[in-house]
């Protein structure tokens, strides 16, 4: 556990905020089960997430025009802010499947709040895989039904395995902290870019806490967790049909209530979230598909933080720095040149670029660095992009990962 | 050459406008020469196209922050609309070089001037290739001195070779057209998207007619023709430093003076200009970097123009899409999807997806298609991937290339 050297609570005692083992089951009083119900071959393809107590729950979806069933059901049963459970199959995505994917996503809650014993309107419903597929939904709803005896507190593991798809690894995390003495702890499992069959990238996160929190707490404080940590990795570019993050508080930790902004608990929880938001985006991202490195791209002195996102967007999807990244060629100029199109205001001849610690370009020009360096910066897992537009004070930073030979096989689906 | 149907003149003729041999000096009073100057390793690396009368110029840059030092020097020549002559060398992009790049891209000019007796306002510059090194600007004044004295009526293909990157074939076309009974020819030569050593892509067209056509006239056709054309391709979506199109006429084909937007005279140079920019742009995507299938999008039924363009724009540049198309897996989701995160307005469970002529998704959802038929609708060296949004009235086409192993092969520098 890092101990940081804020003291929120004016007392001569230290924050804590750190790290622990387990993932959605990590905090009390939430359990969860993965099983196999026959949607995918052989592997686990249903995931069920339960909190014993009443809970409330904030949720994110994809902004994409064309949404998934269980997004659009998701959306209209969570206006309440309520949720106990989250249900979410692998294997079909339950995506442009018209008025029978309604009715199949309505189906997958109400057999979740059946075995659970809660109503329909408090299960969160979420689909990963192959589109424009019918849901094989009778062998849902009966896996459901075995999820639901098999749930534990044990079972966060499976679930994190359950909802994968070309994920090579299963993602969870989970972080307690300490506000006002009491400890609360967040937990989370996620699933990345992947395609089965292969169709649609999709990017699922759940998260539970027993942080008792109001829910327009909850609601902003998971936006503004979700957009410098989910909202700003890119793996291709493509935006998926079936995106969701949702987060159930089931209050079980007994703090003081989460209920305004400005208040020390807000900050500490929001710390929380955050690290457990960028531990699992980083994790999402160093599985991107075919990925060999883990890029971080930084543009600071930005003119306003819109511009310095686009840049650093700009910089993260082009495919000329991914590919020189995948290749450890130092190639700054496509750095500088993808910056320059991003609709980012700034002057060329006032620009500096970084590669890793390597200062590559000033003002627009290029220092004399040593190439052999240069390259060693790109070689590593993990890869650190800079460029400062020197216009202003703004800054933004996006996760993603170089594009390789295996991104363009996965997706280009030699299936002999 | 074809003929059409259109009576322009009211006259009892057919208008004529068709394809001929050759390039740059296919129209009258053009003389061209391509050398090897020492820039590249033994290839031809220097282009000179002259118009032996006066003539009235056009042309677009990139409109990338970060600009190459020949497009911020001829930018600022061309303000009088007028040109004689245009020098471009490949292998050195006199891209990121500060005010000794300015220096070199006028010095360029200044030789080229000198050589032929004309004045350096009159020279349009170019450069294609690595970005971020000085030019080896007394290997190209002499170069200049030479071609000069080789420029000749049958230059233009060599004018074509020199301008030439990672391009794997040369690219020329004319055209001729008939304006009231005058026959107005126009040719061109371009380059597309290629790495030299390898670092920024560059796209290069130079157009010249013969046609009698005033400066505000060929600036606004240069605009129309190249808004659908060359504006509307992409290999990697990546914006070049480097990119420019310019157009020389010199008004010796003695046709009725083009004056007005009204005019039919206009519509027919309009016509011709727009078949030899689609026949360039074409070229280029065919000739994109690894790619191995030209593919065109088209989406139809979208509420304006602008959201026709994003729309397709963004399909033609999902990576998703074009590894889809590599491996001729007939994934309509991820043309739906991209649609879907474009900006443009529309209702999912409205839209229409079809690959080649196969339909795979009426009002989005899937209808029960020959996937074998599909397959081989994608499968071919021309694909065709259309969307109808049954929003409104308008349409946009944008032709790509797909994602294959050989782009992240060239891009990556594998330098073994």
């Amino acid at each position: 556990m890092d101990t940081t050297s804020n003291n929120y609570w004016g007392q001569p005692q230290n924050v804590l905020i750190g790290p622990v083992e387990g993932g959605v089951t990590a905090p009390q009083g939430f359990v969860a089960a993965g099983v196999y119900c026959g949607v995918k071959e052989a592997k686990k393809d249903l995931a069920l997430i339960y909190s014993e107590a009443p809970a409330v729950a904030a949720a994110m979806f994809t902004t994409n025009v064309v949404k998934a069933a269980p997004v659009l059901v998701t959306m209209d049963y969570l206006r309440a802010n309520r949720a106990r459970a989250i249900v979410a199959n692998s294997g079909n995505a339950n995506a442009c499947t018209g008025d029978e994917g309604m009715n199949n996503a309505r189906r997958m809650a109400e057999a979740t709040a059946a075995a659970l014993g809660i109503s329909p309107k408090e299960v969160i419903v979420a689909s990963t895989g192959v589109i424009g597929v019918p849901l094989p939904i009778e062998r849902i709803e009966s896996g459901i039904a075995g999820a639901a005896k098999s749930l534990s507190r044990d079972g966060g593991a499976s679930a994190a395995e359950a909802i994968l798809t070309t994920d090579t690894v299963s993602k969870q995390a989970a972080v307690v902290m300490d506000i006002r003495g009491c400890p609360v702890t967040i937990g989370g499992i996620a699933k990345g870019s992947g395609m089965i069959h292969p169709r649609m990238a999709t990017m699922l996160a759940f998260l539970t806490t027993d942080a008792n929190i109001t829910a327009p707490m909850l609601k902003i404080i998971l936006k503004r967790s979700v957009d410098p940590s989910f909202n700003m990795i890119t793996v291709d570019g493509d935006t998926s049909t079936n995106d969701t993050i949702a987060i159930l508080a089931n209050g079980l930790a007994g703090n003081h209530l989460i209920s305004t902004t400005t208040s020390p608990e807000f900050r500490v929880f929001r710390k929380g979230l955050n690290l457990i938001c960028e531990t699992l985006a980083k994790m999402i991202v160093k599985d991107g598909e075919g990925a060999s490195r883990f890029i971080e791209v930084c543009v600071k002195g930005a003119f306003d933080l819109k511009e310095a996102k686009a840049a650093a967007m700009a910089i993260a999807r082009s495919n000329l720095v991914k590919t020189a990244v995948f290749g450890s060629d130092p190639n700054w100029g496509r750095v500088l040149a993808a910056a320059g199109a991003s609709g980012a205001r700034f002057m060329q001849y006032r620009a500096d670029v970084y590669l890793g610690d390597v200062k590559t370009a000033a003002n627009g020009v290029p220092v004399d660095f040593d190439e052999e360096e240069a390259r060693i910066a790109l070689a590593g897992p993990e890869v650190k992009i800079t460029v400062d537009l020197k216009m202003g004070q703004s800054m933004a930073r996006v996760w993603t990962c170089d594009l390789t030979y295996d991104y363009v096989k996965i997706n280009a689906s030699y299936r002999s």
